[in-house]
């Protein structure tokens, strides 16, 4: 990934090195993970051991990554972000894990290993993904109390963006919409909470830690909301068009399990031409932030141009 | 069952309703649930169905009503400990559904009604769990802030209790124990992490609710942790003596899985022995409250002498 020139923004000032954010937020994020976490050796070992292996085979930590850029586009401070990022990477690493079980997608491979069952077994993949989501909310209560969001608040929003409503019940459309016909109308639904909804969460816990205010935090909802379907439209183009060595997870499954995508039902170009829409979208919520918030904007056009 | 009269109380002052106390306690938690829950039809109605289903399948209550005890022992408001009493049967019911799943106990009997999974199917089953869990937290949320007690340290009581260290801690070495023949501290080890933690969490979470003092908690913390392994302690005596009928789920499943049991190890005659030692503690533990705790002296001693 090189130096990115972000479309909305112009002059050298938009130049932001995007490959160096990550690197750096990555590491910074994977420091507080292991902080935050039970040594892999606290007993009972496997469950520590279980938990440690999804957490860090090697993803891309973009919840976390929104999480800090919007923090540090609402004039907030890494550290007070760390909590946030922390929680919203495990929510998703437990989502990942329960998804991949035989009774759910049943998946074999992830981010390029065995995925957590296929290792531990699945009584104790069910667990690790149960002990990934308690502990989320056990890091999210130590972030800072903020005047407009008291840590309650932050709680609240995490435990909505992931409780049945939203995350779980994207996943339960997801299941339940498995070799049926949908229409585009249905589709949006469920990409609104399988994907959405915990990135727009993200980056409205980051702007909660800084303290934002009520129009920032309406600016980040609008940008999270829009990024959040283009990456799962994206991800959608993806399992069709990559292979599974590239994408580290199976690829075409999708189609195997009759799944209902954008691609499956409008075609490829008009999928694409769908998510660039929604990047634009992403793009003009940003406005409020005049070009403060380079580290939300790369994101953006990132998730657009990734190829795995 | 009859009014009580506590041993290591005296007197006609000693006479507590604990029936009563239990059915208007647990329908105050019932509506209370049915409140913080989403509705059984709304959208997926599939999830909310199957949540609704295990958490209404008649459970004791024994946790809410162990929240409500410490809460009144402290001399707090019964509504202020509405959202911990809440909670913990939220956390109380995932567990169960998760620890049914084939891949774990697989039981396809509780509370004498067919298992989340037999009814729902595995996928939906797991994520049930999952989203009891994460509502949990978001109830929780919701409890008054408390000076000595701040929702975000209230949150963090009841992630670690049900968290890798404890509550999860206890179904991992249970599955881990399955065939092995293990001495009385191992089994203890486990017995304090499945069932003790998720009690003493209970009534902690109760005293805080109450804004309790130091030494209130102390008490309650000491008075939950031998309550909760006397229950475990006459959890596995009924599970060799009763039958399923009674139990209104699997009985001998403990032999049948070879468990490792206090009956197992000591035999039927010393664990019961084990079990009284073990609520005496429990009534010495409420001391400090000078008779105030009629609630949870009676609890204690209806959880030792229950029969399902």
């Amino acid at each position: 990934m090189a130096r990115t020139t972000s479309p909305g923004a112009s002059g050298p000032g938009s130049q932001f090195d995007l490959e160096g954010f990550l690197r750096e937020r990555t590491e910074t994020v994977n420091a507080a993970l292991d902080g935050f976490l039970p040594k892999a050796n606290a007993r009972p070992a496997t469950i520590h051991k279980a938990m440690r292996y999804s957490l860090f085979a090697g993803g891309k930590r973009i919840r976390p990554a929104l999480v800090l850029a919007a923090a540090e586009a609402c004039g907030g401070a890494l550290f007070d972000a760390l909590p946030a990022a922390a929680a919203v990477e495990c929510i998703h690493t437990y989502s990942l894990i329960h998804d991949d079980l035989p009774a759910m997608d049943n998946d074999d491979f992830r981010r390029g290993k065995p995925t957590n069952h296929k290792v531990f077994g699945e009584g104790i993949a069910v667990l690790a993904g149960d002990a990934l989501l308690t502990v989320a909310f056990e890091i999210l209560a130590q972030a800072p109390e903020r005047k407009r969001y008291p840590v309650a608040v932050q709680i609240r929003e995490l435990a909505q963006a992931s409780g049945s409503l939203q995350l779980i019940a994207g996943q339960v459309a997801d299941l339940e919409g498995e070799g049926k016909k949908l229409a585009v109308p249905q589709l949006r639904y469920i990409h609104e909470r399988k994907t959405s909804a915990l990135l727009c969460g993200s980056v409205r816990l980051g702007g909660m830690s800084a303290n934002c205010t009520a129009g920032q935090l309406e600016a980040l909802t609008d940008f999270g909301y829009h990024v959040g379907l283009a990456f799962q439209v994206i991800d959608d183009i993806l399992d069709v068009t990559q292979t599974s060595e590239k994408l580290g997870k199976t690829a075409g499954k999708d189609v195997v399990a009759e799944k209902a995508t954008y691609p499956a039902i409008v075609g490829l170009e008009k999928s694409r031409r769908i998510a660039e829409q929604l990047t634009a979208k992403a793009f003009a919520a940003l406005k409020p932030f005049r070009g403060k918030a380079p580290a939300l904007q790369a994101l953006a056009e990132y998730l657009l141009k990734r190829d795995r």
